[in-house]
């Protein structure tokens, strides 16, 4: 690893962990969006965003920003960050990792006296961890300009509706539209791999290629509860029979497409309910959510296909009926900026850290930036993989080192005689 | 089927839809063991022996009893009935049919003026259904000596203790062992089949030749709960794979052992769950219970056998762990008596009533009478083979044709030169 890195690893880790202090004391490290702690997370980044001399704003959308401004207006902005909610019960590292990281970068090339072209600004997502209004990334959804009336009309479970909650948080729901940016040159998001491909690779870098689409189908089966006692095997109309076959194919399936080497793809079958549950009644129902990624959305046409046209034959083997078959959630995959990635790889290389391709398989705010912007993902081992628990870990120095490579390639993103955005 | 049939088919309809009435308004038919309604019910069943002439009592286990005595006090006891309660929203006639019927038989032998040289019982045992305190048979299992200080400690949700409930309800536990009965010298229980065979093969009435064992086993598969989409299907450990392939696995092997011809074998997953139960998150454990049954015990030790063989192979080839594989109850079959059997075949013939063999899939109190004495059980058909709702409905005639061959097995019983009981 190199040693002089264009930024303050020390700083930077102290930040991270005196964030990570604003926690519920119960159930360390939880800061959920729109609570009260997540509130006395985000004042103390704005005292923090100041200290480094940003002008520290909320934008409509409850987005927080630091911003510097820089010497030729017309270049647009280079814009870092990530998010400083967490799930409950989470870790240190997941979003607030790549708020710090932004801070320090601007921190850093500000003192190391470079003065930028491009404004830069260092950015806190809304609520980009899935929020007690059941939905994910708001903050940059707003930014990309696709939070949209039905959205802001959900619920949380005290009854409080999403678009007075952004309100509460600071934002201006009544003025959204000015949250949707064009003026963003380039974002980068520094974040934990949340995954064991860096970790086995020894590897110091992850550049996202993509960021996975995700497809939720629910399948309900409704056969008939009889007695488990008097009701003759080939009587039955078990509804949890095709269910477990639902689950062998699934399983077999994706481990197809991954031997295909066309990009990611992984399934998972995480929400299984039968009823009525009782050990003495054949179940009458049973419902699963399958939950497939992909960067390929050929694989996940493909996958949905099969999965529909199978579930119908297993449905029909059983003698129950296939009663749901809807997807609850579909989006596409993104693919991160080539000439973004292609910057990141040239800093990597510089400052002496191994880098490789990699998809992301989860989501993230990048996903929407880049719906208005050049958007980069630069992912940065942790251990085990574990991630959404307080054992999250990453070690110090990978932090600094992904954090040195985004500050690397900032600099040489600032240099480049880039058009402005359109 | 016959037209003169030595009982009164219309005064028992009347009666049995009569209790009926005895339920909870807003859920029929409900009359929970150890409820208001369920005392209620048994005010009215006193008053219909009292009626018929029988001397009425409790017993210490609190089952309801009506009696007349015998000429030849050395001969014992001949025990009918079966048991007024019901699960919630059950249905008229699981259970109470079989009270009313003995009520009936017992009515119409001394209405013909027949004198038994055996004592006459009806009975209405406590609590067959599973009760509020997770015990099923409370009263059968007290006659039968069998309900133990274990299950006397049982409380229900409220905190109530199983010993003063059943005191509460009339029975006396502190006397308990003198419930136990060593005079019955044949028992008889009439009850609907719950079932679809003599529905299906248009068969007036079911011999039981055994009542089916019953084996409940837990099974825990504990994998760990990675991320759904950063987790690459090949890192993963997955615990609700292993479910699926034992749900496959469980009713393959079942049907294979019903293609045996050896006896009655059903097996049953009724409970499953996964946890943490997130779409996002691969199934960190799973847990299922197994439900086997069989009037052949062989077969059931060869299922349980290939059960912990499979289910810890499945464990292995999903990288998970088996946390827990256990026996959570475990009866064997029981076998009903011949003697009485072939006299219940002999009055089905005798009165033109067609009969068939049948096991008994489900648990009935005659299990555990036949603990203590000869016992046997007549099934009459139900519509749909539907039980435990509220559209359970057997046939007026099917009720009185399944009564009059029990009548007429009393009868032949009574005169048989029999040893009186050990």
């Amino acid at each position: 690893m190199a040693g002089n890195l264009p930024i303050d690893g020390r700083r930077l880790w102290d930040d991270l962990m005196r964030l990570a202090e604003i926690t519920d004391p119960a159930r360390p490290y939880t800061r959920r969006s729109f609570s009260p702690l997540f509130d006395k997370g985000r004042v103390w980044l704005r005292n923090r965003f100041a200290d480094a001399g940003l002008d520290t704003s909320m934008d409509t959308a409850g987005n927080l920003i630091g911003r510097r401004a820089g010497s030729d207006p017309a270049l647009g902005t280079i814009l870092i960050g990530s998010h400083s909610d967490t799930v409950p019960s989470g870790g240190r590292f997941d979003g607030a990792g790549g708020v710090i990281a932004a801070l320090e970068i601007v921190r850093s090339i500000a003192e190391s006296g470079v003065a930028l072209r491009h404004a830069i600004e260092v950015v806190d997502f809304l609520a980009e961890e899935p929020s007690e209004f059941g939905l994910s990334c708001i903050g940059s959804r707003g930014m990309a300009g696709v939070l949209d009336q039905k959205m802001l009309g959900y619920t949380d479970p005290s009854g409080e509706v999403l678009s007075h909650a952004i309100d509460r948080v600071g934002g201006n729901v009544s003025a959204l539209a000015s949250a949707r940016r064009s003026d963003i040159a380039a974002f980068f998001e520094l974040h934990i791999e949340q995954g064991l491909v860096l970790q086995e690779g020894r590897i110091d870098v992850g550049i996202v290629t993509a960021i996975v689409g995700i497809t939720r189908v629910e399948v309900v089966f409704r056969g008939s509860a009889d007695h488990a006692g008097t009701t003759p095997m080939h009587l039955r109309r078990d509804a949890f029979t095709p269910a477990a076959k639902t689950a062998m194919f699934v399983d077999r399936l994706a481990r197809e497409l991954v031997a295909r080497r066309q990009g990611l793809f992984v399934a998972t079958i995480g929400i299984v309910s039968v009823s009525p549950g009782a050990s003495n009644v054949v179940p009458q129902e049973s419902r699963i959510v399958i939950d497939a990624r992909s960067e390929n959305r050929v694989l996940m046409d493909e996958f949905l296909a099969a999965l529909d046209a199978e579930t119908a034959k297993f449905a029909e083997q059983s003698r129950t009926e296939r009663a749901v078959f809807a997807r609850l959630s579909d989006t596409n995959p993104t693919a991160c900026d080539p000439v973004l990635r292609e910057l990141l790889r040239d800093s990597a290389n510089a400052l002496g850290f191994s880098s490789t391709d990699i998809a992301s398989g989860a989501g993230h705010d990048a996903a929407f930036v880049a719906r208005i912007a050049p958007a980069a993902m630069l992912f940065i081992p942790c251990r085990d993989g574990k991630s959404h628990a307080p054992e999250e870990w990453a070690e110090p120095e990978a932090l600094a080192a992904g954090t040195a490579v985004i500050a690397d390639a900032v600099l040489r993103f600032d240099r480049k005689p880039a058009a402005p955005p359109a």
